[in-house]
Order: structure tokens, then sequence, then C-alpha cells
């Protein structure tokens, strides 16, 4: 197919093109990198937003129920929701790829509802690049929301805090110890915490956890990029369906509190120039680790180096000449 | 003065000779870096070793007084003691660079022992470089007892770990819920924890905070690279000079054990490769931020991405045809 007709199939919102197009977007062939770039490029000027959703859960949280029960919501709304994963693990742990839709029954089969499985790389940077490209591609394609979720292992809630405009950190109902579990950084970038699960003998455990947040939340500056109340954690039952209008509600007010200020489109932009920057470095750093002369000398001047034979400044100088560059 | 002579200077036992070579390492001129290049290489062959031991403590621990007490137990045993540091925030707070050697009185006015202040550098990675060819200078000058001390912010403890033989962290006494504000990671990389002023009315809170320690110690998986016992947690008083021998004394035990089993040389060879590969990446990814057109370039398509003018997909394409690289 012609780039140029698998773009206007994308804006007519055929489901097949996207699909191809994401495909496209995964693919490590220098070619396929070439025409997904040109197809980006092509798409680009339509300017049609989606509001993108990062979503953070560990396992057990009850990530999968709340996304069928809260993608199910918003199609009633009349709204059409795309939800793409990046999951760094999950060239590894195989299983999970399917599982997804197996285990978001009713979405799956929703014809408001995309749902695409993590991109099989082992390598997050890579994971990442692919994801943003495919959120790009589902806006294209006239998708309202895009629910990006991540288990949260590693570094992979802040990669998809940086293509989110709405950062959302779903929570089990827990006993005060465990709050310390919660690394500060996710805290840092959490704009809504959801405690879940707040159903059946859960629900008074769930209340105390949502108020421990809400204390750990009040503790931490504000941001310039949030309202009053803001961020917040609240309860819901994704179960039982309970609050999940609430919580639309408020990520409605948090999101159109930002484009009124200009937030919004500052944070796009500024993410946009720091996937630009990101794809430059990861791809001059990869110079040193694929397959190649280059890579060889690396390994080899390595060597030398651990066995004692040269210094690292004069091997990196060696190498950097090789490069064309001289040793800063 | 010719590298050759500054060289043979150094092996010589130089003080003035090994200052002026490490102000060398520290330069950022390019002419600078190209002997201090060839000066490290010339020294090279001599093969001495030192005894690496980085040292980590926040400010109010009483490391000054640790690293003067400890480091007067070890001239008086007839070993020779450069103390360096790596600290990323000395640009800035100027006054604890002159601090160090005023806090440090007899050990500074000890001939067997040379006190370097951190060089003022505001970027981690060129303390760390400047820091590790200071610490290869004073082996080749003769120092048995290399002391690598920082401060602990952010990420200049693996900065120091990543150059030492040991990794000692000391600790003031605290209650249990402080025992929370340590930081996974750096339980992960330490060899000794050494809870300092146990003396006086602290002893008791030493002695309990000691135990929380060695407990929480225990949980950590055991490393191949530990003897049993280790990594361990004791008590000091600097101020007294209480427990500095038994910390000396496992410190050899720790060192000894490693140098038998090998992983002594290992984590030599280790770091030496890991230095030499990180220095190609810093040289490599300082060329689109340095002054010139690569930076005007980077910049410039910068401000198009998040214009919204172009993809960052097109823009990190165009870049790196600049670069001379095709996209990946």
């Amino acid at each position: 197919m012609k780039i140029t007709d698998m773009g206007d199939r994308i804006l007519a919102g055929d489901r097949r093109a996207l699909a191809r197009a994401i495909t496209l977007v995964e693919s490590g062939r220098a070619d396929h990198r070439e025409q997904a770039t040109e197809l980006l490029e092509y798409l680009r000027p339509c300017g049609r937003q989606g509001l993108r959703i990062g979503l953070s859960g560990t396992p057990g949280v009850g990530k999968s129920t709340f996304i069928e029960s809260f993608g199910m919501m918003l199609t009633a709304l009349g709204l059409r929701v795309a939800v793409l994963a990046v999951d760094p693990s999950s060239a590894r742990s195989g299983g999970s790829i399917l599982g997804d839709k197996t285990r978001m029954d009713r979405l799956s089969r929703d014809p408001m509802a995309f749902i695409r499985p993590s991109p099989s790389q082992s390598h997050l940077g890579g994971v990442a690049r692919r994801t943003r490209e495919a959120v790009a591609l589902c806006e294209a394609s006239g998708f309202d929301i895009i629910l990006i979720e991540t288990v949260g292992v590693g570094q992979s809630e802040t990669v998809v805090a940086e293509m989110s405009d709405l950062f959302i950190l779903l929570m089990a109902p827990a006993g005060g110890d465990e709050l310390q579990g919660v690394k500060r950084g996710i805290m840092e970038i959490a704009d809504i915490i959801l405690v879940n699960k707040a159903d059946g003998d859960l629900k008074p455990v769930a209340t105390r956890t949502q108020a421990d947040y809400a204390g750990a939340l009040r503790l931490l500056r504000k941001r310039p990029q949030d309202p009053e109340g803001f961020p917040k954690a609240m309860c819901v039952s994704a179960l039982e369906e309970n609050g999940l209008q609430t919580a639309w509600d408020e990520m409605q007010t948090l999101s159109g509190w930002r484009r009124d200020q200009g937030f919004f489109d500052q944070r796009r932009a500024d993410q946009a120039r720091y996937w630009f920057e990101e794809e430059v470095r990861q791809t001059l750093l990869a110079q040193l680790t694929a397959p190649g002369p280059l890579r060889d000398k690396m390994q080899a001047l390595g060597t030398e180096v651990a066995a004692g034979e040269t210094t690292p400044s004069l091997a990196a100088q060696e190498m950097l000449k090789t490069l064309g560059l001289s040793h800063g």
C-alpha cells in the first residue's frame, strides 16, 4: 500500500489501516522506519488531538478490570477509546501480551474501542518510540481518548508520563507500612491517585489508604501546572463500577484547566522536543552497540582496558578518533 | 614541565608534581586533556595499586572527623593516605572546598597524608573522570590508601562505588523511622556500614541503629563477591577514636578475601572498561550540547518540533543525517 493511501485510510478511521500502520512503526527495518517517518509527517497536518491518559499500576491492583470498566463507561458516553501499553518485560513474559485482550473481554469487542498490546521489544527506549508513534496514529485516526498503560516496572512510568497529558496511578488498598513502598518519584508525576477495590470488605481499608495518599500528596510542593486541589487521591471500584464517573469528571477538570492556562500545549511541545532529542541521542549511542566494526573496536578496546594494557582515557581517545571526534 | 619529567617526579613521590598533575587532569582545555592522557599512559606500566576506599555520608554524620581520625590511625600504621572527594555541588557551595582541609586540621599537616578537595565542576560526569584519574595519579605516587569521599547527593555514591574497591557507608545513630530514609540502592552497594557517634549519650541509640542496619543487610540477597558475614554494620566513634582499628581489620579481611578469590582484580577490570565506555558515550553526546553548528541545528529543529511544524521522527532523521548517521 502507498503511504499516502495508508494515511488517507487512517484519517477515514479505517481500523485495519491503523493496525497495519502500527505494525509499520513497530518494525525495526530501515525501509520501514523511512516509511513510518513519511506516514507520520503525512498525518501531522491533520492536527487531531485525543486526550492522552497515562495509567500505571502494579500487578494485582486490578488494572485490566479498571481499563475495561473505565473504557466501557467512556465509549457509552460516545467517546472513541484506544488502549496502548508500554511493557518493557513483554518480550520475555510473552503470555501477558495476549492476556490483555482476553482480560478485557467486553472492551475488546466494543466497536468504539481499539486495544493494542505492547510491542514485543526488550529495550524500553524502543518500546517508548513505538508507543509514542502509535499514539500519534490513533489520534490521526480519530480516537478521543488514548489510554497508555504500564505495569510500572523500573523507568516505565516516567516514559509513559513523558507521552501523556494526564498521569493516573492506580493503587490497591494497603496498610500503613506498605505506603512506604511507593517510590517518591512516582508520587511526583501522578496527577490523580485512584485507590481501586473500594468495595466489599476492602472498602474501609481503601478509604484509609486514600486518606493516607491524600496526606502524602499534600506534603509535596505545589506544581504550577496544577489547579487548587490537585494532585488528588480518590477511591474507585472497577468491579462495581463505582467512582469512575467522578474520576472522569476530575480528569476533565484538570485537563480543561491546563488547556485554559496553556500548560496542556506547553507540555505537548516540551514532550515533542524531548522525544526528538532522545531519538537523536539513542541513535548516536546505538552506533556503539549495533553489530559492525565500531562495536567490534569498542569491545576490543574495552578488553585491552580491562586487561590493564591501556588506560580508559587513551582507549577513549582512540575510539573517538575512529568516530571522527576529538577528545573533549 | 615535560610530561615524562612530571611522570618521573610523581613516581618518585614528589607532592608538588602530584598536585600539578591533578590540576592537569582537572583542566577542561583540549591540550591539557592530551597531556593528561599521555601522563596517565606513561604511569600505567608502574602497576602500583593502593586500596581504594569509597566513603559516603550525609552532612552531620561526622564524616570529616571520621576521615581525620581514621586517616591518622592509618598513617600511624605507616600507611600513606590520600583523600579525594566527589562533590558535584562543590562548584556552587564553594565554601565547602576550603572547608575540607580546615576541618581535617591534623591530617592535612601529616606528611604521610595528601588531601585534595573536589574539582569544581558542576557536572557529575566531569567530576567523576577527574577524580578517577586523580586516583590513578595518587596510586602511581605511592599512596597505600585512597579514600574517596562523597556527600551522597543524587547519583554520587554510585559514581564513587564505581571507582572503589570497598564502599563504606557512614551513618548517624537514628530512631527506627529514620531507617526508612536510607535509599535501597545504597544498601545494595555498601560493603560496611559504620554507625558513627557511638559515644556518650548516643551510644545506646548507636548500638540499636547498628542492630537495625545489620538486620536490614541480612534481608538482602548474598552477593558472590562477599565472604560469610559481609556486608556488615558496626559501631564506631570517630570522636573517641573507638572501633576504628576493628573497622580497618574488617576492611582488610574483606579486601584480602576478594583478592584471593579474584573478585578484586575482576572489579577493577570491569570498572576500567566501564569508565572507557562512559567516556566515549559522554563525548559522543557532548557534540549535541557543545557550542557550535550542531547544537544550533539541534536547537532549531527542537523548536520546530515543539511548534508542531515537523514530527520528532522526521527532525531526528534530519539531525542524524547531519551527523552522518542513518535513522535506525
